[in-house]
């Protein structure tokens, strides 16, 4: 992938402006927290393993802001400033499980001195960001086992370079196969209210050449019933121990009409979006975004100003509905309570 | 409803430009059929049995510009004329049936003077469009014995007053449920991509005061797992003889999930909109529209530009899927081949 989605220059985060894409690629430079907090916000970046690096880089902008030698002050300053992170998006564990990574670093060395925890911290940031290009290879090798020559794929919202350091988790499924020249095509659903499979997913397989058609959600099912998909491939923003995937909006949706229509059903995620702390998918917190994302679009209205408007960012999809998950140690699948727990000792050992 | 749909004046053809709703409640006066049929085209009126009048209004524009008294010239003009307006738009079999009906006419009176034809065609429409009202107040009546007070339930696309010369048919059955004091709630899809249901179905169904939410087509799903659905409405465009049903795309989608959810699913449809001439829904045409619906939005650029689209207006939900359609005759169940043939004999003895 020739695109930097995000990085660390040493002095600022650089991303690039989600909201602009399709038509045009702006890359914005935080040099503050806050505005950090305000594009992981609105989404100028999101995706949940980018989320992860995000948040790490956010804590790299305050480590730089900070001025003097006092390591308590400095501890508790950053302690804070992890908490504030957290609270811009709720729903991708990868956010906590980076924000986490760099509070155990603080609290482990209580008397480090300001300048050896600032490299600490640095280190750890480029190192969660560098992890995240391995396992996209590792994720994107075992996926590509799934794809086959000629074969015919759906996916929804952006589990691709854009949600993550290199090639993505879901689409990097794609772009490894086509690294090992396998031919094949992808429908990609436009993912309603944002439009991130439209904007982003369409924008990258065509830079990649991989033959894409882009479709509304709602003829996702009828797709399925004219036409052989082979698999369903998405990315995941939180896994529960027992499999059940929190995902984009519409996620779920597709997995019961692959069910109806006998389609496999993949979801490609690294070690870091497993949450162990909640048993099953009723407990992942999904965030609720505003009306108006519902109501307009792009400025423009389109319903009545007053209409009330449900609109989760996210749905749950239950393990008994997953096929398989791809993770960087491979494919696992049913039961999930166990495989889950092989994968993630390994990750560990 | 205090809206007029469409309505024949004597001279010309008023219909609301429905491109316009929710923001503008905007009349046009089409005199002569050329800009009718582009008012078709372009869904300024939509809607299978709103398309059936608007049809046999478009031949009654015919039959005013037609100067002269040639019975022969007469006849074959607007046997022209019909052919050339049932080229406006391929899905909805009401628009076909209505000019057919306006055909028969001209097929069974050779020897009519043309004043006299003309008073026949003009008294054959405007009883298309009376009877549309009477069969939009009749389905209603049955539906509403399936709304229960303080129910939950779900539309797609706009099968309301917007669609018909009346009531609705999907919608009608919740304007008669009102009318009787039921109170209830409605999840309103928006309805991808020309976004009839968060334009239409929303601004109709607050003007009547019923309790409506908008939600994405993809959210229809976890909505359906997450809080009780007592029932799904759909209107249709065209049945096949087993029951088989087209209608907005997304359709089948909603009557997949509602069968992995025990939620039943109805089809709001007169007489008009069955079509006994194909046995299943494999045999009805379905309309693709143009790429940029999907990629533009209000002239909003939201996809790549080169990039391919598929864009079925229609679905076709299988009659196994439908758990009873509502006709102006009363709710028909399976097994559909019989009691579709029994309705419609009711209908023409």
């Amino acid at each position: 992938m020739s695109v930097k989605t995000i990085l660390w220059t040493g002095k600022v985060v650089r991303l690039i402006d989600q909201t602009r894409l399709p038509k045009k690629l702006v890359y914005i430079d935080c040099c503050e927290v806050e505005p950090l907090w305000w594009a992981i916000k609105e989404l100028k970046v999101r995706g949940a393993p980018a989320l992860g690096i995000a948040a790490a880089f956010a804590v790299l902008l305050g480590v730089k802001k900070f001025k003097g030698d006092d390591t308590q002050q400095f501890r508790s300053y950053i302690l804070k400033l992890c908490d504030y992170i957290a609270t811009s998006r709720p729903t991708a564990v990868n956010l906590f499980n980076a924000l986490n990574q760099m509070r155990g670093l603080v609290l482990k060395n209580p008397k480090c001195s300001v300048p050896v925890l600032k490299a600490v911290l640095e280190s750890e940031a480029l190192a969660i960001y560098e992890e995240d290009r391995a396992v996209c290879r590792a994720m994107g090798r075992h996926g590509a086992r799934l794809i086959k020559n000629g074969g015919t794929y759906m996916t929804v919202c952006n589990a691709g370079a854009l949600a993550t350091a290199d090639y993505g988790t879901a689409l990097g499924v794609f772009y490894a196969a086509k690294d090992v020249r396998k031919k094949f095509s992808v429908f990609s659903l436009e993912t309603r209210p944002l439009l991130q499979g439209a904007r982003l997913t369409t924008w990258e397989l065509l830079r990649n050449k991989i033959d894409v058609t882009l479709i509304c959600d709602n003829m996702a099912a009828t797709v399925m019933k004219n036409r052989k998909i082979d698999a369903i491939f998405t990315g995941a923003d939180r896994i529960a121990s027992n499999g059940d995937a929190a995902n984009k909006i519409g996620t779920y949706m597709l997995a019961v009409l692959a069910k109806h229509h006998g389609v496999p059903f993949y979801v490609v995620a690294p070690k870091t979006t497993f949450d162990l702390n909640i048993k099953s998918g009723v407990q992942i917190p999904i965030e609720e975004r505003a009306a108006d994302e519902v109501r307009h679009f792009h400025g423009t209205q389109t319903a009545p100003q007053g209409v009330k408007v449900f609109n989760p960012a996210f749905d749950v999809t239950p393990a008994t509905l997953i096929t398989g998950i791809v993770t960087e140690y491979g494919l696992i699948q049913k039961p999930y309570c166990r495989t889950i727990n092989r994968i993630l000792s390994i990750g560990s050992s």
